[in-house]
C-alpha cells in the first residue's frame, strides 16, 4: 500500500521513468509556517550526486508544493509534493529485458503485477523515497517547533567499519556511557561534516577508502544506520498492535534495501541478564522521573517514556553493480548479466535522511494520536480513582 | 491500536485481572472446518507452566469460540474468541502501588492513560498475548490447507548459548549451506522435543543450565527465535510502505520484551559485498525459477519470492525478576523494590508459538491482498504488452 | 467489515444462534466511571419483547463488561463487552433450508460466502445490533459529560402516518418554526412515554392502530426515525471524503432495514431557492456566531458548525412475515414459503436506540479526531497570517 | 480525512486557487490499457462552463498521468493524476474575508483548522472533485472491461420540476413497470443529449426554463440525481458496517452540496407493507435466482443480489447567489454581503459525472474485497457442509 499513517498519513506515487514522482501529506496541523524551503534540504541530502562515493546522476530533485499552503502557512488541508523526473536514461537497462537483475525486485514486481515496469521494480527504486523524505522534512519541521524532537540519524558502519562504542555496544556486557552521552549531543551538522555521514573522524577515513575500492572493483557494501530521537513526548505508541517500536520496524523495513531493525539495547541486550538490563529509575536533574541507564530505547510497554529514543538499521550493499552476474534468464536460460550503469557502492550515507524522515512520520502520527486521547480525558469530569491505579499509596 | 491486519483482521481484548480476555477474528475465509481444537494446541504451547523453565502459574488457558462458525464450518463472519482469567491474584503485586517497576510498562501505562491497571500496564502483559496466538492457529490452518505453508520458530539462542550456524552466521563471511538445509527441514515435533524450544540438543542441555540458573540467581535472561516459513505464495507484500518484511517487523516487534528484527542475511548481511550477496536466479529442480542462495530472505522488493523466508526475533530478558532493585517511586523517592512472584526466568520458549501466530497473521494477510489483485488482473482482456514490461527480448 | 471509527472503534461479532454477540471498544477515554449500568438501558430500549407491538421473544440482553476497566474506571485499554445468546429456537425457520427469504439477506449470504448461517443471513439479524448499542452507550456517557452533548431519536413516522411538522417539512415552502423548537427540547423521556417512541400523542395513537392492524394481517410496515444531536462541538468532521455528514450516512445506512437518510433540509430542500435555503449567520443570545435557520442541518462543508445536527432515516417494513409468500427456492423451484415465527409487525420504535448509537459512535470519533488537531495546533508558536485566512478586514 | 476506500485507495490534494488539483490512485490493477483519454470525457462533463446554464468559468481541465503506466498499460503501482488551476481570480471574493458566506463552508472551516483558504472553504470548492472524477474514470473502465458493469447518472428532477415515474414513485402505492424498464436501457448518450442531463425532453424543457429563470433571479436552485448500476456482481459489500447501501451513502454524502440518499424504494418504502415490499425470487430468462420486482434496489442484507442498484441523491440549491444577502461578519457585524461571481444557477448537470465517479469507486472497491474472499475460498480442500448452511434440503 502507498499510504502510512493514520492521522498524519503520507500517500506517495512514482517511480524512475515516470513524469514525476510526488506525496500527498494528508492531517498537516494547520498554522505552521511552511514552504519549499523547509523541504528541499532533506531530498538535496538524499539526492544522488552530492559526491564521488555515491552515484554521479544528478537528478536535481526540485520540490514544488501544488496545494495545501497560502501565504506561506499550512491550511491543514492535503499538501500535494510534487518532483519532476528529469535524467530517465531507460537505455541504461536494456538487458534487464531479459534476466531479472540478481536480488532486485525485477522478478518478484513481474509475479506480483504480470508485468514490471520497463526499468525493473519500478518502484522499488531509491527515487520512491523522494515523496517519504518531503512528507519527513513536514513532520520534522512540525515536531521541532510543537515539541523541540531534534531527530539525528548517521552511518554508525559500512562493511565491517565500525563507529567505536557503536556497534560494539558492550564493554563488561553493558552500553559505554560515551554512548549515551554521544547520543545526548549529536547533531546533523555534525554528521554532515564527512560525505559518509559517519560523524567519528577516524572511522569516516576508513569508510571512505572501503568505499572507494568498493567502486573500484565495481561492487558495493553494506552498512548500518543508528538514529537518535530526542525530547520525544512521554506517552506515544499505541499497544497492543501499534507499539512505538511495532510502527518504527514497519517504517524502517520499508525503506528499500533494508535488512534489520533494532532499538534500545536490540538484539546485544539478549545476552543481558534482566537485573543488569533493567533500567532503573531515578530523579533527573529537571525533577522528573527518568531511568538511570537506557537500555530500553525510550519506550517501555510500547510506548515512550521521555528518554532518547535510538534504534540501528541495517542496509545490504546495493544489488546494481557492474560487475559481470552469473544467472539466469526470465525464460530459464543461464548466461551472464552485464549492467554498465554509474551506481552507489553504499546507499548507507544517502539513507540518513531517509530514516530521518521515516522516523518523523512514525512519530508525528503517534503524537496526534496521543494529542486525541491527552485532550479527550481532559474534558472528563475529575472523580475518585483507586490508588493502585495511580501510582499512589493507600491512604492510612 | 488493538487491531492488526487489513483483511484478515484481528482485534484483542484483555489484561491480567479482569474477567477474561479474547479476540474477533474478521475476514476468516468461509467453508474451512474449525473448532476450538484447532486452537488450543498454540495456546497451550503459549501457557506458561509448562516446565520448572517457565513461569509456575497454570492458567489453563481454555479457549471458546463464541461465533462465526456452525457445524464445525466456519461462516465467514466475525470469530469471536474468549479466554476467561481464572488466577488473578491482584496481591502478588502491591508494592508496585508505589514503585513504577523497572522496565515495565507502569510508569508509561500511567503517563499515557492518567491512570494505570492495578497490576501495572495490564496490556503489557504477556497474558494479551493469549487472543494473538488464537487467531493465528486459525490464519495457519488456513494457510497449510489452501498453501501448504509451514511456519516454525524455534529458540536459536538465550543469552550467550547460541545454536551452531544460526547467529554465527557466516563461514568465509557467508552462511553456511546446513542452515539453509535446516530451514528446510525444521519441524515444530522437533522443536517441541526440548522444553526450550531449541532444536539443536547440545544447544538445549547449556540453554537449560544457563536458565535454571539464572532462576536460581532470581534473575532473568534473554535470547532470540528464528522463524521460517516454507512455501509462502510468491508475489505477497504491499509496496511501498507494506513490503512484507516491513508487517514482519510491525508485527514481532508489537510483541511484549522484543528489541529486534533482522531477515535473511540480517544485520550480518551489511558487511558483505554486492558481489557476494546477491542470489544469483537458477532454475529449480521443478522448472521453477528460484535463486542458488537466499541472502534475501525470501524476499526481494518487499515481495515474497518463493524462497524460505526466515528472520530472527530478538527478546530481551523478562523485566520481572524477584530480586530486590533500587529505584524511585513514582513519587521521586528513591528506594528498594522486592518482587516476589513466581516469574519466568526466560520468556524465549514460550515466544515461539507467539512469534508463528503473528507470522500466519502477516502472511494470510497478505496473501488474500494478493488474491484480490490476482483475480482482478485475470478479468482483464488480454492485450499486447510490450517486451520490456514482461521479462522479453524485443522480437526481431 | 466488522470494525467501525478510526480512533474510537468498534468491532462486533456474533449471529442468532452462536453462543454469544459482543464488541471490543477501543480507544475509550480513560479515567471515565464505567459500568454495566450505563449500557444495559439502551440496551433494553433495542430488546425485542417491550410490548404486544413488539417481537415477544425475550431476550434478556444482560451485558458483561469483560476488560477494560478496574474498579468502575475506564482504562484506555479495549472494553470487550459480551452478552450470552439465549433463545436461539433454530427449528423456527427449518422451511428456509430451501426457499431464501424475499428481501432478506439469505440469498445474498450464500452468494458471498458460499455458505450461510443455518437461520439464514445470520449476521443480517437484528441481533448483530447489540454490540452496536452497547458501544454507542459508552460513546454517549463520555460525549454527554465532555461536551453536554444530547442525542434524542425518535419515531417520525410509520407507513403514511406522520408526526406534524416533520415530514410535512415547508409550510410556505420552509421548515416551520416549532419543527426548530421541537428539536431544541425533544428529551429521550418523552420518547418513551409512549411505546411507539412517538412523541407526539395523537400520532403515536395513530401509529399504534396501524401497526396492530399490520400485525394482525400478518404483515409488516416501515417508518422513519429522526434524531437531533444538540450541543455538538463545532469542527467535526473530516473532509473531504470524511464528511460529517457522509460519517453519518454510512452509520445510519449499516443498521438493518434502512433504505435512506437525509440531514437537514434533506430531499425537501432540493425544492427550495439557495436565496431561501441559505443560513444567514447572526450573532446568538450567548455572543457567538450562529445561524437565524438551520437548514444546514448543523453540518456546513462537512463541519459541524454548532447548531442542531438532525437527520431522518427511513426503515423499510420488516422483510419477516408470517404470510405465505410466492417465491423460488434456491433450487429455482416456484413455491410457498410459509414462516410462522414470532416476529416485529414494525422495527421502528426498537431502531430508535440503534440510531442513537450510530450517532454517538460518529460523534465521538470526528470528536478525538477534531481533539488531535486542536491540541496540535496549540502547540505552533504564534506567527503572522494573513487577514484573508482568518476572516479578518486589511488593516489599513 | 482524503482517502476514499480500502484496496481501491483513492487521496485527492487541492482547492481552488493553488497550482493545481490532482490525486493518487492506488489499487488500480495492473495490465490494463490507460491513458489521459480514458480519463478526459469524464472530467470535461464535470467541467463548468459547459452552457449557459451553468457558470461560464472555462477551467480547461487536463489531466495528465504522472505515474503508473508504461507504454499505455498499468503497472498496478500508483496513478499519479494532476490538473492545474489556471483561473484562479482570488480577486472575486475580496468581501468574504470579512463576511463568512451563508451556507459556505467559510466559517466551519475556520472554526475547524484555526485559519480558512482565502477563498473560504478552500477544499469544499467543487474544484476538489476532480480527483475523484478523474479517479472514478478509471474505475469504470475497469469495471466495464471485467465485470461489463454499467454506471449511468442522470438529473431526475430540479427544483419542484420532476422526471415522471421517478421522484412520483408510486402507482397503487408502488413502483411503476416503466421505471425498472427505463433503468434496464437508459444510457449516457440518452443523458447527454440535453444540457441539463435529464433524460425526459419534456422535463428537460421544463428543467431549463426554472434554471434560466433562477439564473435572472441570481439566484440557485438544487435537485436529485438518480443512478443506475447494471451488470454488478453479486455478493458486494461488507457486513455489517460496510454494506454496500452504506458505502454508496458514504461516497455519495461526501460530495458537495448533498443533502440526502435513499436506494431502492427508500424513503417511499416506508410507507408499504411487509408483504407488498417483499421482492419474490423467480427464475430469471438466463436460468438463475433472481426477483421479481426491485424495491430492494440491488441489494440483501447490504449485499448485491444481481438485480439493478439504483439511488438516489439530493443536492441543495448551490449556497453561492449573486444576490445581496443580509448577515453577519465574523466579528459578530450585522451587513449585507454582496458576491458578484459568475455562479452556477444549479449544480445538479454537472454533478451527474461526480455521482457516477463515487458510485464507480465504491463498486471496484467492494469487488476487489470480494475477489480476495472467493479466491480464498477456493483454495480450500472441499467438505461436507450440512445441508442447513447451503440452501438445501436435508437428504432423505
Amino acid at each position: 500500500m502507498s499510504t502510512f499513517g493514520k492521522l498524519f498519513r503520507v500517500t506517495t506515487y512514482g517511480e524512475s521513468h515516470c513524469k514525476g514522482v510526488g506525496a500527498i501529506v494528508d492531517g498537516v496541523p494547520p498554522g505552521m509556517e511552511l514552504t519549499e524551503a523547509d523541504i528541499q534540504p532533506q531530498l538535496s541530502r538524499r539526492r544522488p550526486g552530492q559526491s564521488k562515493l555515491t552515484t554521479p546522476r544528478d537528478e536535481k530533485d526540485k520540490v514544488t508544493i501544488m496545494s495545501g499552503t497560502e501565504f506561506g502557512v499550512s491550511l491543514g488541508t492535503p499538501i500535494g509534493i510534487q518532483v519532476p523526473n528529469l535524467d530517465q536514461r531507460p537505455h541504461d537497462y536494456s538487458e534487464t529485458d531479459v534476466f531479472p537483475r540478481p536480488s532486485h525486485a525485477d522478478y518478484t514486481y513481474l509475479k506480483k503485477y504480470g508485468l514490471k515496469a520497463s526499468s525493473g521494480g519500478g518502484r522499488a527504486s531509491a527515487r520512491e523515497t523522494i515523496g517519504r523524505v518531503a512528507a519527513g522534512a513536514i513532520a520534522e519541521k512540525y515536531l521541532r517547533l510543537a515539541h523541540g524532537v531534534e531527530i539525528v540519524a548517521f552511518t554508525s558502519s559500512v562493511g565491517k567499519v565500525n563507529m567505536p562504542f557503536i556497534n560494539d555496544l558492550h564493554e563488561n556486557d553493558d552500553v559505554k556511557p560515551e554512548f549515551y552521552e554521544f547520543l545526548n549531543t549529536i547533531s546533523r551538522e555534525q554528521v554532515d561534516q564527512d560525505i559518509t555521514r559517519c560523524p567519528h573522524p577516524k572511522t569516516a577515513e576508513d569508510i571512505k577508502e572501503l568505499i572507494t575500492r568498493k567502486a573500484e572493483e565495481h561492487d558495493s557494501i553494506g552498512g548500518t544506520v543508528t538514529c537518535v530521537i530526542r525530547n520525544c513526548p512521554i506517552g506515544l505508541g499505541e499497544p497492543c498492535f501499534d507499539k512505538l517500536e511495532a510502527l518504527l520496524a514497519h517504517a524502517m523495513l520499508s525503506i528499500p534495501a533494508t535488512k534489520g531493525f533494532e532499538f534500545g539495547s536490540g538484539f546485544s541486550g539478549t545476552t543481558m541478564s534482566g537485573f543488569q538490563h533493567n533500567d532503573a529509575f531515578i530523579t533527573k536533574a529537571d525533577g522528573r522521573l527518568g531511568t538511570a541507564t537506557n537500555h530500553s530505547g525510550g519506550v517501555q510497554g510500547g510506548i515512550s517514556n521521555g528518554e532518547n529514543i535510538y534504534f540501528r538499521v541495517a542496509f545490504k550493499p546495493a544489488a546494481t553493480i557492474s560487475r559481470d552476474q552469473q544467472t539466469t534468464s526470465y525464460d530459464g536460460v543461464s548466461g551472464t548479466l552485464s549492467t554498465r550503469g554509474r551506481h552507489d557502492p553504499s546507499v548507507v550515507p544517502r539513507a540518513v535522511p531517509i530514516v530521518e524522515a521515516m522516523a518523523a512520520l512514525v512519530i508525528i502520527d503517534a503524537c496526534l494520536q496521543q494529542d486525541a486521547r491527552e485532550a479527550s480525558m481532559s474534558r472528563l469530569p475529575a472523580i475518585n480513582i483507586h490508588h493502585s491505579l495511580q501510582g499512589k499509596a493507600p491512604k492510612k
